[in-house]
């Protein structure tokens, strides 16, 4: 174990992975000290947190963004001694040694690339940034010396079996749980509602992840993920669906060698290996596998028929450009949508595909040209379910 | 790929291990040169691959040990132009980087020490000198710069596993098929005849060890092999019945973080990895994991009370000294028996039983020891044998 303490700055601390990241620090007393802390909505979890961990740095969205209560924030955060820091600044203090990205959807692209550019250590769980700006992010990551360290549990697994082996990567293998809906028929997939699609059956995680999950679109974000944070190319990247969720991914080397990571499904263990690297440490927290119930591992192929969102999102990985931007964007507003009950599950998949219909891609983007199409794809994704109203 | 081309000498090369490793050589053309084998009985066998390879030195068993065909040896090996050496000399011979101890039982002991000691990279696929004598090996390993190089599937796993990750190893799971006769009643057991014992369900291999693994003493000696190459406790190594024989085996790390190896069951995979660390090469002539047929992985605790060899073979380790030999002697001994149908399948276990209760253990034993009660166990085993017949 090194003696040096390191320095978190964890940007949706609110949200699920924010909320495991720091039980992981309670649970390794000594090793971390959290400097900044910012989240968008739960101001009373983040005071509370405020409280406990007394960064130095925080953000909260509410202050800048949304309109609001003010007097909220001015009675139950000023009375900590913090300064208020927009997410980028608090991503690139000197202060700060790992940033946590646990914000969800598109919200942490911009403190993703201000971390990168700052050269710090970036601890990656929301997937969207690299879908989006995966060349920009990759590009300053290596001009500035950053190092981007997944959390997803997936590219977690990925990570470890790569580490020690320099051989070439032959293939990636990406395990998914099917999501809760494996197996339905399109007539049951038509009639499920949020809180069945929100009841995972292996992962405790975010709302949009979670549907991301029942939809199948995140396995398809997380090729995009494994893309830019490991260099393989699309046809290098297969799907495989493994419903218990104890392998968490696979890697075959030159030689059909293949490694594999497993571990009982806790998204803790990700997030403190991301932040323990190179070291482990043991943690009695961490619910560890038992042999004695695993019995059975199973894999089979994912369905694409009844899941398109994987097939939209591996075309507009190999689209490239903005197409996975308009993806993301397009299935950011659809999952907003279903949740509020507003449209079918099996219209995530339509709403997206309308999008990506009439995208109208861009090459080699630059920074605006994502958020231009982002806003794009949104307004079009809206217009196409009030379309759909009328009709 | 490294340019420089390996030197290898291949111990008992007209073995299961021999053959397969000369296939590898023969697949990745230009990056061995074959300087040297040895091998016990086939002759014509041995002659042909001195015929295709070309070694400088060549051992053959019956010259030295076996009094026998001398003619047979004049007339096909001397038309070629290499010298004649004992096992030990080639092992440790200058021209040669890696020594692939391919042998049977307790014959590649010797050779595996003058490797060894001579500083060599030594590719290890019989078992029982690291089992007789690890204490020894690993010394003389450390002391004079040598590598053991594992090519057992399960230690070649584990080592792929361990490989570049630094931190600790909590627990080894050791992977067994379960053998042949997995789930078989007592009655069924005591019928088993050496042609179906002889049938491994996923394995290609030598008749001594295939035995062994329908018996799961091999996994007892397995137990003792990853404890002398990898340094870990016994109590850290457990064993898990996986009769798919796709994942060779698992180090967990103190995190709770598993990685597991698999692949398809064929051992020119883990020779070849040993002959080619740290690098990995394509070879298309090994055949690969076909996930579309691979539909479910299972594991179950091993039966100990139906297959007491492991037992026993725990026992010896954790009472060390010349235990281990003893263990090993007397199954060699019984194995034969048993291949001659001379004794029941369950009659192993009980004549290895037999010795070890009457066994004098010699802690921190001298080779000298180690021999001793090699040639002590082998004629206590065969005394009980021969007392039975009586009865």
């Amino acid at each position: 174990m090194s003696n040096s303490i390191k320095n978190l700055a964890i940007l949706g601390s609110t949200g699920s992975i924010g909320t495991q990241t720091l039980q992981v620090v309670r649970n390794l007393a000594g090793r971390f000290r959290v400097v900044g802390l910012g989240a968008g909505q739960n101001l009373g979890l983040l005071s509370e947190q405020i409280a406990e961990f007394k960064p130095k740095y925080i953000y909260y969205q509410s202050q800048n963004l949304v309109p609001g209560p003010s007097h909220d924030r001015g009675s139950k955060l000023s009375a900590h001694n913090c300064a208020f820091l927009p997410m980028e600044e608090i991503a690139s203090h000197p202060d700060v040694d790992i940033v946590v990205i646990a914000t969800s959807g598109k919200a942490g692209l911009a403190a993703t690339l201000a971390a990168v550019r700052a050269g710090k250590k970036v601890a990656i769980a929301n997937k969207e940034p690299l879908v989006m700006a995966g060349e920009i992010i990759t590009r300053e990551a290596k001009t500035n010396g950053a190092q981007l360290l997944p959390i997803d549990s997936e590219h977690s697994a990925i990570w470890q079996c790569l580490n020690g082996d320099a051989s070439p990567v032959k293939r990636i293998l990406l395990t998914a749980s099917g999501g809760p809906f494996r197996g339905f028929s399109v007539e049951q997939l038509a009639k499920v509602t949020p809180q069945q699609a929100l009841k995972h059956p292996s992962w405790l995680m975010g709302k949009k992840v979670t549907i991301d999950c029942a939809t199948l679109m995140n396995k398809g974000l997380e090729i995009m993920e494994a893309h830019w944070l490991f260099g393989v190319q699309w046809e290098q990247i297969d799907v495989i669906v493994h419903p218990q969720s104890i392998i968490h991914s696979m890697v075959e080397f030159a030689d059909g060698s293949i490694k594999a990571q497993l571990s009982f499904p806790d998204m803790r263990l990700p997030i403190q290996y991301a932040l323990t690297w190179p070291e482990r440490a043991p943690n009695p927290e961490l619910p560890k596998l038992d042999w004695t119930k695993v019995k059975d591992l199973t894999f089979e192929p994912p369905d694409f028929k009844m899941f398109p969102c994987l097939e939209l999102a591996i075309e507009a990985a190999k689209t490239g450009g903005t197409a996975p931007t308009a993806l993301c964007a397009a299935d950011e507003l659809a999952v907003e949508l279903f949740l509020k009950e507003a449209i079918k599950f099996t219209d995530i998949a339509r709403l997206v595909e309308g999008v990506l219909r009439e995208h109208q891609n861009i090459i080699n983007p630059t920074l605006d040209d994502i958020m231009k199409i982002d806003r794009w794809a949104r307004e079009k994704a809206l217009n196409i379910f009030n379309q759909d109203k009328k009709c």
